[in-house]
Formats: structure tokens, sequence, C-alpha cells
């Protein structure tokens, strides 16, 4: 038995890469994904097959309805922007698809998992150089949640502690695929796109699907997914 | 017009005492609740009653089921623990009506309300002295979250920043039902029962119903609830 760990699960290339990882450090992973109102619901069906083809001790699927909020493209009627080049991806503003609070809400879900199942390692797929301007993406905001993490939980209060593992944080995406792919991951089970066709094909526009392409074209692979804009 | 703050509002003695806190000092209520699976849903009921009768901006109720983790007396099929005395009550040790990471997960719904509404300052009816041994009621495990709070959010990030309201942290309950009387609070709206009869009736046993009862009878005023153990 190795020792279990609570790996967040969105279907993605880099939480797909970090369940590897994780796997391969000899942790038993523990998936968590989300049914948070998102336009890209299908990338839950990614996580169901990564889940699954990577053998993980249980898979849970949280329904958490955040569009009672709005204020995102990813899960209120406000257009995904879509570009031609990754060139026109802009460094130093907040996107529009950006959702409030979510790391936030996903980490702390993660630790009520974590402490039901007596995990004290949670995994996430953050990841500071391509995180395209949101600001819990940052090391120092995954610092700050682990300090409030062990203040918040039996396990933290006299307990061995809780430690966010953020394998990717100082990652390219060109990095993060060549690593999964030396640890044997299929990418073709996996889902980036935040304008998917309603039968799960990538749009190859949107900022996301830019971030992959980019990736795979720097490591020198090749992405297996087809794309609509391909 | 006054200032947006986010309110989470349980429908409970202290929760509501915290909306007419954040009234008075001139805020504008945006009350927060959570269907989570608890046994004592009759809350919710409660909490709309409350939203109603102190005239909020808006009332949402957000849907998470915390069941999918298990662990609590509060939402799985372990028992509520009942007490003759409130003197039974235990000091040093975290309770099985803990739910794991609860108000981290209340915590960051609110923050994604409060980016959302545009708020900077949140009202969370936590309380130290009374706090039953759970580890994330604690003055240090508050500025923990707000600390993140503040580097998770576009209104930290270079904005006017985010603050977590706990007026009640350092009171007694009998402090705070004289304060929530002096504002003209109705406790017969509110719940504070774990073990509820279906028709809402509070059992008076639970250590909730206890401390509850020991606050009215310090404070020298009548509990307008009426018991079943009564």
């Amino acid at each position: 038995m190795g020792t279990p760990a609570v790996v967040l699960l969105s279907g993605g290339l880099d939480s797909t890469t970090v369940l590897a990882m994780a796997k391969s450090r000899g942790y038993e992973p523990y998936a968590l994904s989300f049914r948070y109102g998102q336009r890209h619901a299908v990338e839950l069906t990614s996580a169901k097959s990564v889940a699954e083809a990577q053998g993980v001790v249980r898979h849970v699927v949280a329904d958490i309805d955040l569009r009672v909020f709005g204020g995102s493209a990813l899960t209120a009627d406000i257009e995904v922007p879509k570009h031609d080049r990754v060139a026109e991806l802009s460094d130093d503003e907040i996107p529009t698809t950006y959702v409030p609070a979510r790391n936030t809400i996903f980490l702390s879900f993660a630790l009520a998992y974590a402490e039901t199942v007596g995990a004290q390692d949670i995994f996430i797929g953050v990841n500071a150089l391509d995180y395209s301007g949101y600001p819990d993406c940052r090391p120092e905001y995954i610092a700050a949640f682990q300090t409030m993490a062990n203040l918040a939980t039996k396990a933290g209060v006299g307990g061995p502690g809780m430690t966010i593992h953020t394998p990717l944080i100082e990652m390219t995406k060109a990095e993060i695929v060549r690593a999964g792919s030396a640890l044997g991951v299929d990418y073709g089970l996996t889902s980036s796109c935040y304008d998917p066709s309603v039968d799960g094909q990538p749009c190859g526009r949107c900022d996301s699907c830019l971030l992959r392409l980019k990736g795979f074209e720097e490591a020198g692979l090749r992405d297996p997914l087809e794309y609509r804009a391909a």
C-alpha cells in the first residue's frame, strides 16, 4: 500500500500529467473532479477515461454550481476569446475566462476529501509560467493555502500536516508534455479546450488550445487530438 | 447605497446576529447559504425567513454535496451525540459533528460571490469561545484564510483587498444573544439544532441546542423556540 494522496483531475493535459507524477512517486491516488457548470463539461468524460487508464483508487466527481454567482466566460454567457496566434495572448490582464476563486474552491474540496481518506498530500496542476494571468496559480498563493489548510484541519492541528504539491508550477508546457510522455501518459484521452464542439472536438483557437499546441510543438511531439481549426 | 458585503447565513443564531451587525455597520448584505447534504436542512427555511426579515440585497443558496466525501455526523450516518447537561460537552476533542474543511469551503464560495458582486468584505459567525473544538473557528485560521484570499483574487492582487469579518469571535453565546436582541433580531426565525424533527422542532439535547439554551439563560432572555426535550 502506498501513501494516499488527493489529485485534482480536470481531465486536461496538466492534471493528467500530475496524476502520472503522483503515481510515479509512489502515492495511491484519489482523484477529484468537479461538475461546476463549465461550458466544457466534456472534460469530465476525459477525466473519467484518464482515471480509469491510470488506475486511481477512487474517482469522485463533486457537483458544485458556480453559475449561481456568474462572472466568467467559462460558466456564464460571456464569449470565450479566440485568437489566431498564441502571440496575441495578453500577459498582464486577468482574462474573462477566470472563474472567481475557482482554485480556492477546488483546493477546499480536496482538503475535505483528504481529511476523509486520511491523506496528507494534495496534488494540483497549477502552472506559474503558462498561467495566463490567473492570480490563484502563483506559488505564493499555494503557500498561503497550505498555511491556512494546516490551521483548518484535524491533520494540521497537532497532526502530521498537509502538503499541497504543485509539480508543474515552474515547468513550461513543453516540459510538461515531455515529462508526461516519458511516464507513458496517453494525451489522446485528455481534453483542454475551453469551447469544444458538442462531440468534444477542440476548437484549436482558444487560449487553452493554443498553449497546448505550442507545448507539443516546442516539445517536438505530436498532439494526438484532432482540432476543428487544424 | 451602502458598501456591499457577503454574509454567510446558516439560519442559526450566530449567523443571523452577524447579518444584523453587518447591516447596523452600514453594509448592503448579500446572503449566502448552502445545501450541503446536512441532516438539519430545515435551517435553510430559517435562512430564507431571516434573509427576508432583514431585507438582504440578494440571497443565494449554493448546492454543494459534501456527502460525496462522508466523514461527519452532520452529513453521514453517524449518530449525533446527545447530552443531558451542557457540562458534559468535551473541551479538547474534535467532535464527530465536525464536517471536514466546512468553513474553508464556505469561505471559498463567499470569496467567489464577493468577487462577482464587487464586495471586499465577508462576514462569518465563527466563535472561538463556544467553538466546541472545531479547528476552523479559531482567529489564527481566519487570519490565514484572509491572507490566502488576498493572493487568490483580482481584488487582492493590486486591488483594495478582502477582509474577513468575525464580529462574534471573542463573544460568549450570552453576549451574542444580547447584542442581537438589542439590534431587534427575531430569534424565533432561527434554527440551531443539529437533529431537528421533520417539522423543524429542535431536540434540546444536542451540543448546539444546549449551547444556545445556556446562552439565553445567561443573558437573562427567553428563547422563543419550543423544544422537544423541554
